[in-house]
């Protein structure tokens, strides 16, 4: 007998009705002959209103506190979706992280998997139980409850997969797979049928929200089939596997973008040894990620260094960085918010001349300047102007015929 | 350093303004040099708000899911008033259940406490922490969550109190103390400073529902002393103990009434050995709480067989019971729900002549008729019309002079 591990989003739970819905697709595929494991997020915007009720008493909630509060967000959502499936008459256990055996770390509200004690999750499997977990939570040594953090439902999914030997885990969600371009975008943008990691782990890191990188990379890591699909239809979804077919390796697969882009530069910096890391190890420390990095030939001993952030962690990044920056005897710092991120991306660009040419072709015609350039081996990616952002994801996709992939 | 455990109930956490107030609450406990362990129940109507949507699922919740889902709601109260805490500078924890090591079996909905494993409490209180525990929760030896039932969240506080060797356990509630009559009934009953443990007992199961008799046992096993006083000012309060003044002990202590009174009468049963012992059983494995019973002298080995239960657990009853009388050879079966009960209380009762008479007459007085009465050492309580229960406390409450005891 195979087993699948299938997850539901939040918004797949958010009330009575749609937990209904999703117990039928579960009980669906139980009638498949499948073992089942599930794995759910907290019902709509559960989440959020017990991180409210945590502001509401207090500035700064601890965070061992918090992720225990917010913990209970999920164990509501599959104690309700295993109620629901006895009632239609199935067999089903809810199980918290901890019963589930997720041990983590310590690093309260991002915490990560250590290894997962799957005895109980088993034994209830053996019985003839759906096994529902509740997502984004673990226990660490001590008996004390953590969050996963952001993609943690996701990365919860993945790793009972993998330690229970799932064929495949299933992400259910509220967009029906993954897309050559965003579709509100583009109209054009069509859904791919298959995706390799890496492409899907480009795309996730260069700003396509539906699957958190870590879950791709764990997927990756123990090579299990991840299936990206819609929770309220039956459209057949994305498969993020290894085995992606050799034909489809060839072009470009998806542009990706992000609006929210900020960049800071640090003028007249004095090159030499460790000054990159006197001011990005501060950055790493305050918890902020920073994402293109690009400095300038020096000249005179003297260069540029420029990065990008999220807008969000603008103002942080600043206070961390301008007092390192005099110390350091630099010019001075400046900032910019009005950024965005657009990518193209694809395993077939590996080796292959003329894609960052015809890239910047694409955005020169439609009057687009590029600030800043990185690349990956499967992926290029232009800082631009946050108002160009739309029409450089249109250009692209077209430049680049995306939309006939399939 | 001595220590002492305090609970709040759901009226007391019910938003952040309330959270906030019981926490200046603990820190004025802390702030007098003891250890504080402070139990709490879930914010305001979070308990009902969960079994509705349990509800909306499933006409019958599973047990096992219900409790672990309804343990969230104590977990939610337990974190907000420990962030709290915190805000406020002081060194605070919160536990669920498990984590402070409430062992129970696995009587879902209504579980026992086994034993309390106090290790991590023990830690924390050693680490300077105030301990703030999510009551009415524990755990079975198979790691599942179970909920203790009624008077769920008062039991755990006194269960920690014993097993931490607590000098006082402190109840805070929405009322001001244990007082000698209803003072909603009764305008001149007065709080008791002190009351004995069996008296509480028998006010607590003759209908006054400031404390559950669960908990009071649990107090009298241990010999912990239990203060019941309001969250909401610093009136004095009530404390139940075993060392109850002498004085004190001479007289009528408290009037407690029950509207919620439903009356059995098996008429014309065949009386021989067993006969009992078939009604009862069959009562007790439905989960019903028969309370007074009274059986007559028996005519030519024909008796009348009368108990009451709660109103709620009428039809239930008459259920479980038409079918035995018929098959045990009884006439018939009558019920009656419009009924209520009214007890005098007081240790001072004690083998003292005199005071069922002045009750029975104080009643004839108002022309109130007794349909049963029952006794205890300390307790004797008549079943009379619904209607006159209010006019049947005042009478006693004036009879016995209650309001002059202190």
């Amino acid at each position: 007998m195979a087993l699948i591990v299938q997850k539901y989003g939040g918004s797949s739970v958010a009330d009575a009705k749609r937990i209904k819905n999703v117990a039928r697709r579960i009980a669906q595929a139980k009638a498949q002959g499948d073992q089942v494991v599930v794995v759910v997020s907290a019902m709509g915007d559960t989440t959020d209103e017990l991180i409210k009720l945590a502001y509401q008493v207090s500035k700064q909630p601890d965070r061992r506190e918090l992720d225990l509060l917010l913990s209970t967000g999920e164990i509501v959502s599959s104690t309700l979706l295993a109620i629901t499936l006895r009632e239609m008459g199935y067999q089903a256990i809810s199980l918290t992280g901890a019963q589930a055996g997720i041990r983590t770390d310590s690093a309260h509200s991002r915490a990560r998997i250590l290894n997962v004690e799957a005895r109980r999750m088993v034994k209830e499997l053996e019985e003839g139980n759906i096994v529902i977990v509740a997502g984004f939570q673990g226990i660490t040594d001590e008996m004390d409850v953590t969050t996963l953090g952001r993609g943690g439902s996701d990365t919860t999914a993945v790793a009972l997969a993998a330690s229970l030997g799932a064929k495949e885990c299933q992400i259910y969600t509220d967009v029906e797979g993954i897309y050559s371009a965003d579709p509100r975008l583009v109209p054009e943008a069509s859904k791919l049928t298959e995706i390799g990691y890496e492409e899907m782990l480009e795309l996730a890191t260069s700003g396509a929200k539906v699957m958190h990188p870590r879950a791709v990379e764990l997927g990756e890591l123990f090579n299990i089939p991840i299936l990206v699909a819609s929770s309220f239809n039956d459209s057949p979804g994305t498969l993020i596997h290894g085995g992606a077919s050799m034909e489809v390796r060839n072009k470009v697969r998806s542009i990706a973008h992000d609006l929210d882009v900020a960049k800071i530069t640090v003028v007249g910096v004095p090159d030499h040894p460790g000054i990159s890391a006197a001011i990005f190890q501060p950055l790493a420390g305050a918890g902020i990620s920073v994402d293109t990095i690009v400095q300038n030939t020096s000249i005179e001993n003297i260069t540029d260094l420029t990065f990008t952030v999220a807008e969000s962690d603008l103002a942080k990044s600043m206070k961390v960085v301008e007092p390192i920056a005099r110390s350091i005897g630099a010019r001075e710092c400046l900032s910019d918010t009005r950024l965005g991120k657009v990518s193209i991306i694809g395993t077939g660009m590996q080796n292959t001349p003329g894609y960052a040419a015809r890239m910047f072709g694409a955005l020169g015609e439609q009057g687009i300047n590029i600030q800043l350039i990185t690349t990956s081996e499967i992926r290029i990616t232009c800082i631009i102007e946050e108002s160009k952002v739309i029409d450089a994801v249109r250009a692209l996709h077209h430049a680049f015929q995306v939309e006939e992939r399939e």
